[in-house]
């Protein structure tokens, strides 16, 4: 196998996508070859890749021949009908929807929680939902000192989880209700702007939405602890990138807040952000365009002996999406896992 | 005792005085008199009441001579300075700020709770803070059927809790954002448009902020529950008015969220806001400028065989603050409980 890759992006033009394509630039990855494929709407767009032009591309019968790497961004049904012709022709597809994640034979990665999952992949490996992978990664590290007995998780979502026209869609609105004007709702069911409402996926019979779900399902996966007791309220908020987290945790016994300091202040992925006297802990205005998730407000929960509460933002196009895809790819060119077993 | 009364309000220009006079007015409450009192820099403007016109006063030495109640929301330092002048003149004083609320002979009243606490008044009654007004009318009566075990809460709260100027704040970081220019913090440590940061108010050695003590240690006041278990993670987002909640609920048995549902349909003070299959639940922007808490997403919580999950939004100022301080007035002079005990 060469040392250099070729890549191709499904969705290169959307929020995701635009980000995938700078983490691969600003991150060296070895690329022998970039290609960028969208919807016919975007095809032939010129984006640039390290002061060169590459055109993007529609997706043909002969797309993926040759590519070793299918970061695919590109939505759910998109995935589920491209995902086996790239895989059919040899590549290992990256996947960032949810279609495939919770199938048995499609390992869920997050390279700082469970980076061998990577390696038993049969050619598909999905990205985790958002809000699961900023969760996951404040909190494995202390799961693996004592395991959590149980997560009560309340979001706080901004807009780019929905895409780079939601983003668009609150600014707009703000700018009609500051000048006086009635917000018009196109991509989210309600305004946004100076509002917020209950996420706006759909709800299961038990009262939970998909998003919701999202963090149970999968961090039960990822963690390897199907048992592991999860319950969430997710929520979008007006901000425009970056999603925040309350977090309460319960352990079997106490969690020393000093330790768990300590332990996320080693933990990779992590950066702790904790300024007590100036009231200055994570803020999406500074997880923003950032690699790692910030974490901070860790004190001992006062209503359960054996509870944690801490609070976090991180960037959800960026470690929620884009990083973590190119993190899995990273690990399956640097530990040789490309081939399927 | 006459049957119309003598009203002061403290601090009749700020985001809370405005409302207080818009529900005297609205609420036909028995006036026979209404005086106005704000800081210097406010005495002399003329506000509208009823078509009359009323002119801000200074508060002075005699100023609270004849005056049956005074509804104070000046800030905690006016209510300790004035609230005792005020009581020695024969006023109750009805108070919107912190100084008094947790003090064992004034009582702590939300009238769909504890109206009977009312009664035991020694010249001083306390408004409790706006998330725990909020969250106790919604929670009470499920407590009322099945004791409360625990409360994991995190709150979303709108500017509108910081006054009139922290709103304006909002509006004006808002359109500097969108202009591309940098927005200027003033009242808030850290810019709230488009971001959100942990409540700023001091922190203690526990690692809880003021507002989430106010939700621990009112809820109890309040319930009579000196031990129940709250804990709370309270964030400013920013929303103009109007604070929503997202609420878990542990009780000592299951609770049945159909049962749930049934109670609250019925409760004071508030209106069951669910349609499922639109995904729409309680938004900051239906809570604004009503006078009940809006509850919702009533549902099981997975995560413990005894939890429910509930979300909320009310309107802050008016819920929050004014309408309950106008509920108690109304409470004292239906049940002749003026004269203190």
């Amino acid at each position: 196998m060469s040392d250099r890759y070729r890549v191709a992006i499904l969705g290169a033009t959307g929020a995701v996508g635009t980000e995938l394509i700078e983490l691969l630039a600003s991150r060296n990855f070895p690329l022998a070859e970039l290609r960028l494929f969208a919807s016919p709407k975007s095809a032939g767009t010129k984006l640039k890749f390290k002061g060169a032009e590459i055109t993007v591309e529609c997706v043909d019968d002969r797309s993926f021949e040759g590519i070793d790497i299918v970061l695919a961004s590109a939505g759910g049904s998109t995935s589920k009908a491209l995902a086996p012709q790239a895989v059919a022709a040899g590549a290992v597809v990256i996947d960032n929807s949810s279609a495939f994640r919770m199938r048995p034979d499609v390992p869920l990665v997050i390279p700082e929680v469970n980076p061998h999952a990577a390696a038993e992949h049969q050619g598909i490996i999905a990205n985790p939902n958002c809000t699961t992978i900023l969760m996951a990664v404040a909190i494995y590290p202390l799961h693996q000192v004592q395991p959590i007995q149980r997560v009560v998780a309340a979001t706080y979502q901004s807009a780019s989880g929905a895409g780079a026209r939601a983003m668009a869609e609150v600014e707009t609105q703000s700018r009609d209700i500051l000048d006086g004007k009635t917000p018009q709702p196109e991509i989210f069911p309600y305004p946004l702007a100076f509002n917020l409402f209950p996420h706006n996926t759909p709800i299961d019979d038990r009262g939970y939405c998909e998003e919701e779900m999202k963090m149970v399902n999968e961090t039960r996966k990822i963690f390897g602890t199907p048992d592991l007791r999860v319950t969430a309220t997710c929520v979008r908020v007006p901000v425009l990138r970056a999603h925040s987290e309350a977090i309460n945790l319960e352990f079997a016994a106490p969690f020393d807040p000093d330790k768990a300091r300590a332990i996320l202040a080693q933990a990779p992925g992590v950066k702790l952000v904790e300024d007590w006297s100036a009231n200055y802990f994570p803020m999406p205005i500074d997880a923003s365009g950032k690699d790692e998730v910030l974490v901070g407000r860790i004190r001992r929960d006062i209503s359960h002996p054996n509870g944690l509460e801490l609070w976090l933002c991180g960037d959800q196009i960026r470690k929620g999406a884009a990083l973590n895809a190119v993190q899995i790819a990273e690990l399956l060119v640097e530990n040789n896992w490309l081939k399927r077993k």
